[in-house]
Formats: structure tokens, sequence, C-alpha cells
């Protein structure tokens, strides 16, 4: 039997699994990842943990260690500028951790790890082009063509989340103007929800919360408040025009959406789905599937990091 | 020496060639597209002179027949629904001509073989990623990701001319509002141009003409006409922009620019690449270059659909 390891390296919580090609997890460690302030506590720990583990398993069969990070280069393999983690500077992890473990070890960023594990172990296992995008914080995307992940020159690509949506649009955390990600994510909707509330008299349930979260939107637009609804609307909408500019590019054969916000799917995608054939051009009309991620519920991350050392990407 | 056999089939002419790896042409045959009333007539003729022609060459040496047309679809080697042409409906040209000659026959769209063209015999033969603009009457673009033309699930794809820049921004041929083709194309500068002068009663050499075509303003600009300049200038800030989404998707080494409107590059492409990097996502910023088309004053639909011959596309 083979085994990928995986580590997931968020702002909060770190993970590390023993994966197998199924998509089981046979053995896992959280972290606080506050514990590590610098990379090399973060690979003297995990690396022991690591070694240790892997005497539960033969040897020749670990196939190697994925990292999923944020701000992960992939053809680099390293950490680069990642304020969420405190961390300073370029780091060289993937290299780190082969000095360590002795395992071929990958990196790459937190929306492809989602892709990857949307390609082994999820909706994607038998599509060649699809898009898997993450609305958490941010909007995260990653691209898959010709069953390859898409890095392009920079090992950066897939940034939807900064594309124009809006000419002089809202200010983005990248400096730019209208960027994707200060409508459609778990950021945006709250600004939404905000501009509304303040812009009209219509009662909410959501007036009472003091500092309204996403997940307070989607409960209350569940329940049939009508700004609630308005917001989800209005994410879908801008969504899913920006998806049909992506399809003139890439026609892929299916795009998820996953992350906090992908967990709104029952009101969030439809909504997405009109916008996004409403404004395609004729030819693509009718041949894009849209569907929330199957790993939502799920360690998508983990997953991903440890399913990237099952793909071939150049 | 291998041989490649190209036919370029466009609205007002068709060209069929011999060309060798290097991009010679060896042997080439003229026709006006407009005595092919019918695609039977064009396989008949063309086929009859494929075959002639191959007498002069060692037929083992020959790999295929390689076909640029417009509306052409790789995968099905189909052209549909050309109304430039002046055939109806949904045409398998690709069959048609390997029954007739008995070579392996591959089709696709202008645009595409404009950027096999730069692949094999121009500027991007060392490159993985990268993007050719087609500025002619509308905006094409083939689109090269891990050294393969991108095609999607469609065989469609790599519309980049229809996506928005411009939210109910100018109509469309494709009944849609806002798409890059309408600003940035042949079409799209004579818009803007005679925008320009209607709003202004700045001088202009063009005024004097009746009817003003691309190379009509592009001649003005290079002697100095204010109008033709700024003329120039917002189509390189509109398209330059619109590039600076596509580096935040791709993350291609290049972008080349080709097509009628190319034959501007001396002024075109410094205002294209001002925008695209002022636009461009801080990772992106001085990651990409801009040249115009190596092939430009050659046959690169020609050679483009020759060339498809010799690349693997998925």
């Amino acid at each position: 039997m083979k085994i990928l390891i995986g580590l997931d390296i968020g702002g909060t919580n770190t993970e590390l699994a023993w994966v197998d090609l199924f998509g089981n997890i046979l053995k896992k460690i959280n972290y606080k990842t506050v514990q590590f302030s610098k990379a090399e506590q973060l690979v003297s720990v995990v690396g022991k943990a690591i070694l240790e583990g892997n005497k539960n398993f033969i040897s020749d069969e670990i196939i190697g260690l994925g990292i999923g990070a944020p701000n992960g280069n992939y053809y680099k393999g390293t950490i680069e500028f990642a304020p969420n983690l405190g961390w300073e500077g370029i780091i060289p992890l993937s290299q780190m951790f082969e000095d360590r473990i002795q395992l071929t070890t990958k990196l790459t960023n937190d929306a492809n790890a989602a892709a990857y594990a949307e390609m082994l172990y999820g909706g994607a296992k038998k599509m060649s082009n699809f898009l898997v995008v993450t609305l958490g914080t941010g909007l995260g995307s990653g691209i898959v063509v010709n069953k390859q992940m898409l890095y392009g020159s920079t090992g950066f690509a897939g940034e939807l989340g900064h594309t124009i949506v809006e000419n002089n649009g809202r200010l983005c955390g990248c400096g730019r103007k209208g960027c994707l990600e200060t409508y459609a994510s778990a950021t945006g909707i709250i600004k939404t929800i905000h501009q509304f509330l303040e812009s009209s008299k219509q009662e909410s349930s959501l007036r009472a919360i003091e500092k309204i979260e996403s997940k307070d939107i989607y409960i209350a637009a569940q329940n049939g408040d009508e700004c609630a609804l308005k917001a989800i609307q209005y994410t879908g909408n801008i969504l899913g025009k920006q998806l049909a500019d992506y399809v003139a590019l890439y026609s892929p054969e299916a795009i998820f959406i996953a992350g906090g916000l992908a967990n709104a799917h029952s009101l969030l995608i439809p909504a997405t789905k009109n916008a996004m054939e409403e404004n395609m051009l004729k030819i693509f009309k009718n041949t894009v599937e849209l569907f929330p991620s199957e790993l939502l519920d799920q360690n998508a991350g983990l997953l991903g990091a440890a399913a990237m050392m099952m793909k071939r990407n150049n």
C-alpha cells in the first residue's frame, strides 16, 4: 500500500497526516501554528514526528511529503513573505524538510492543494480541465489544464481573486481596486452586507449582531432574511460574471466552489450559475458544470498536500 | 528532410504550402477563397493540388496537413458556422481531406495557428508558457501552457477577445457589451478615433479621410498626429490593463502581439506594456515580456497551420 504524507500549514492550525491513495487518513497529528515562531522549529518538531510516524509504515511505500502553505511557491519549494505565519523573508521549506527526513518533498499554496485534492479524491477524478475556487478570507484558485496544475512561468499562476471585476471598485489588500476577492470572499460578503444595511432601513436579523461573520449571513439567509439573501445574490452575480470570462479563456469542464463561504452553496451556487450562464459567450453556454467541492467537510488542504505527490505537474 | 503541408483558409485568400522544419516555404499555391462556394470544391481542388505537389517530395517524409481556418475546432476537425467563408453548418473538413489525400490532417483556428507558428518558427521557440494576441478585424488569442496549446474541454478555449473590460461598454458582435475586442482591434481603434474626432475639434489629418482604416491611424500617428497618437495610447491602455489580468491567471513568460494592427507596434507596444505593468499584481511585475510577433511580415497563419503537425497538444 502506497502512503503519502501531507502537511497543511495554516495561519492558526498546522496538520500532519499519513494518507492512502483513497484519501483515508491513517494517522494525524495537530499543532498550533503559533508554537512555531520560526520555520526551523516547525521543521524540527514536525520532522521528528514524521520520522517517528513512518515507523508504522513500510518505508519504501512512503512516496513523499507534500506541503500546502500560504504564499507557497511550487517551483522553488519556498514560502515567500507570509505575514500570516509570522515568518520573515524567503524560506526554503522543501529543502529543509528533505534534509531532515530524507524524503522527496513538494510545496504548493493552499488553493492549489485544494485542486489536487479534488483531482485525486474529489469530484474532478476523471477531469482534464477544471477550476477550484476557494472562498475564504480571500479568494484563491487552483487551475488544472490537461490534468496538470497551472503554475505558469513564476509558479504563482492562478490568481483569479486578483482579476478586476469593477474598474475603480473596492480597495483590495493588494493595493489595487476592484479585485474579485473584494466582493467574492468572506471579507467581501461582510462588506456587502454592511453596505446594504447602511444604505437601507430594511429589517434584518443581522442588525442585532455586533460583529457580523460570513456564516451569520448564511444562517440569516436560510431563515429568509431579505438583506442576507440579497447579499448572497449580489456575491453570486459578481462571481458568476467573472467566471464567464474565465470560461472564455479556459473552457473547463467544471468549476468547484470550496472554502468556508462555500458552505452557503445551496444559495450561492444557483446565483453564481445563473450569472455565469447569462454572461457567457454563446459557444460556451451550458458547457460548464458548477459544483460545491466534494471535500467541503473534509480536510481538503491536508488531503491535497498529500495528493500533490501523486500528480505530474509539468 | 521532413515536410509539413499548411493550408490557411481566410475570408479572402486561401494559401497552400509545403514547409520544412525551419519555416522555409518550399512551394506555395494561392487561391481566392470565393472560388470555393462549397467546402467540397475546396477539398477537391486543393486535394488534387496536394497530391500533385507531393510528387516533388519523398512521400514518407511528408508528416501531414495542418489547416488554419476561422471557427475551426481542433478536437472535432470541423469548421463550425463560419459566416466569413459562406459555408453553412458544421463541416468535417479534416475528415474530408484525410479521405481525399490519405494523410493525417489537423485543423485549428487562425489565432491558434499564429501561436503554433511563434512556437516552432518565431520568438517562442524555447518557451513553455506564452500568449499570442492577434489584432485584426477582431482580437484572437492562442494560449500555450506547458508547451501545449490550450483548447479546454470544448476546443474553443482562448477567447481573450471576449473577456469584459468595461461593464456595459461597447456593443460586441457576440451580442454582449464591453468585450476587449470592441476596443483592441482594427475595428475597435477605428471606433475610438471616430469618437475622438467627433467629441473634439482638435486638428487631425484623419478628418480628410472618408473611410478611415486602422493603417491610416498608424501612419498619422507616425507623422505626429495628436488624435491618432491618443487613439493608440487609449487602445494600449485597455489592452495592457486586460493583459495584467491575464498574467494574474496564467503567468506567461511572454506575450506576442501579431496581426495587422501589430504593425503599429513601435507605438502600441510601449503603451500596452506601461498599462500592463501599472495594473499588474506585485508578484508579477516585470516577469512578462511583451514583443511584436517575430513573424509579422511573414505567412504566420500558413506557417502555423503547418507547424501544428509538429506539436503535441494533449
